[in-house]
């Protein structure tokens, strides 16, 4: 299939050569130089995401948040100008839904079918090919273009009309944000009064405790690790969108707000670019203590 | 080893019932006429803790909160007006590490060695033989009973010190409650925002997201089942211990307090013997609408 691809960063770059290696034609659009590296690999590249958009079968995008998709779709030179019936565009972005369904909306008056299709996994993940994809819109479209989100996936998960996509997205960091806060939480008490947290991380992580977040990220905040991974300023974003949606369709989430107000203090004390386990230095600053150990602990 | 056990509850009568099967000679004591069931199994009975330390080399209790323990061990008739050098005493309940600490120094003036080692698990679990147990105390008493708490137990961790057993099992508690909470915003959202959380269920539960909360909690708000599991006015009583424990050693613990009040509403709702996971009702009432289906999801 012929594939406009736009949006070549961390996460985009490895996207973007697994499409290629898969055999499909694609044409590149990226802000910074990022195309170059493309196009010596046989990718063309465009110069408006208009003039892609007239080339091409389907659209791919993977840029930071919501305005970047409106800019994209909608904005001058956007895809919706160089749009015909037929061109199927999937916004693999972590934006807000709310966004994704008006510009699904805009970009149906011309017959263009958008699905919003944002991914877990981070970059290892994106550069194996093995991403889980979260899909909104209609399954027919999806059904069109599975074959080449099957590249760069190890999953796709359709889970409702436009927008669902985002909306799953979102559920998923509001889990994994409370879930951060829950080991930072047991770990301060831990090593506050007294027992080490390691051995809590031990003792507790075989039971109804246990969890994807103690086993990858409790280790990181033992060791005093804070590479990302995850950066805490996405995440940030990410808690933003979902209690922007949350507001617009009338559900309090006291937790999350209180999460995004703790990982906002620590973007203003400089760990914006930190992983996102780093919540945990918040409650070492409340409590006056350090959970952070020297050595590596198992 | 000839052993004492005080308590004969929902937990501790199958506990008692697999020490007797294991050959052990036991004493029990209860207040109810539990302690019945276990002499027709061919323990015999005392009349007071007091008695019962007399008589025994060890004695383990399984009673509901700290004062109980402080009552059973330090009272009148209690364990330390029979006790004698070489005793040891090992207190299964789920209680403040504080109190652990302070019954254990009256103990030691007696020549008795007191290890804390709650369990988690649950009745099913407590049947098996198969609780995890986390153990404070001193490893050389550890050594002398640990064969007695294999009997009940899928595995015993040592954690520390004195009081260590407590503070690992409320670590356990505020990852459980937190982790809950996170899965209830999550489904409450992804509801209300139009997507079947069953499908978000499916798409997040192999990522990051990914916990025992979600996959033994999230199936039980969507069937609407609050069977319990685990009661929530249990899960009160844990994070009471929690939020006492951290504000004495000088840790706030936002979060925890935050789902400590929720489950106190939901009690004075009628919700306090339903199980935990029925935390996602209080968020159905703040966001008037409802996770829970007819049918069961997979």
């Amino acid at each position: 299939m012929k594939v406009g691809f736009i949006g070549l960063g961390i996460m985009g770059k490895p996207m973007a050569k697994n499409l290629l290696n898969a055999g499909h034609e694609l044409v590149v659009l990226d802000r910074s130089d990022a195309s170059a590296e493309l196009t010596e690999l046989g990718a063309s590249s465009a110069s408006s995401a208009a003039e892609m958009a007239a080339q091409v079968e389907l659209v791919i995008t993977m840029v930071p948040d919501s305005p970047q998709v409106r800019e994209v779709a909608l904005g001058a030179d956007g895809l919706i100008e160089g749009a015909r019936e037929g061109l199927v565009y999937v916004d693999m972005s972590s934006i807000s839904p709310i966004t994704s369904r008006e510009v699904a909306a805009a970009l149906a008056a011309k017959g263009v079918k958008m699905l919003d299709a944002p991914v877990s996994g981070g970059e290892p993940k994106a550069i194996d090919g093995t991403l889980a994809v979260m899909v909104g819109g209609d399954e027919q479209t999806l059904a069109k273009v599975e074959g080449v989100l099957d590249v760069m996936a190890g999953s796709v998960t359709y889970v409702g009309p436009i927008g669902a996509g985002n909306i799953a997205k979102l559920a998923n960091q509001v889990v994994v944000a409370l879930n951060i806060a829950a080991v930072a939480e047991a770990f301060t008490l831990a090593q506050k009064a007294g027992v080490d947290p390691a051995m809590v991380l031990a003792a507790i992580r075989g039971g109804l405790a246990g969890s994807a977040v103690l086993d990858a990220k409790g280790p990181m905040m033992l060791d005093g690790n804070i590479t990302p991974g995850f950066r805490i300023n996405l995440h940030i974003k990410d808690l933003n969108n979902a209690l922007a949606t949350s507001h617009e369709v009338g559900v309090p989430l006291p937790l999350t707000a209180a999460v995004r107000e703790m990982m906002t203090a620590l973007a203003v004390d400089g760990y914006d670019t930190s992983d996102h386990s780093a919540l945990v230095r918040h409650y070492e600053k409340l409590a006056n203590t350090q959970v952070r150990r020297d050595e590596t602990i198992s």
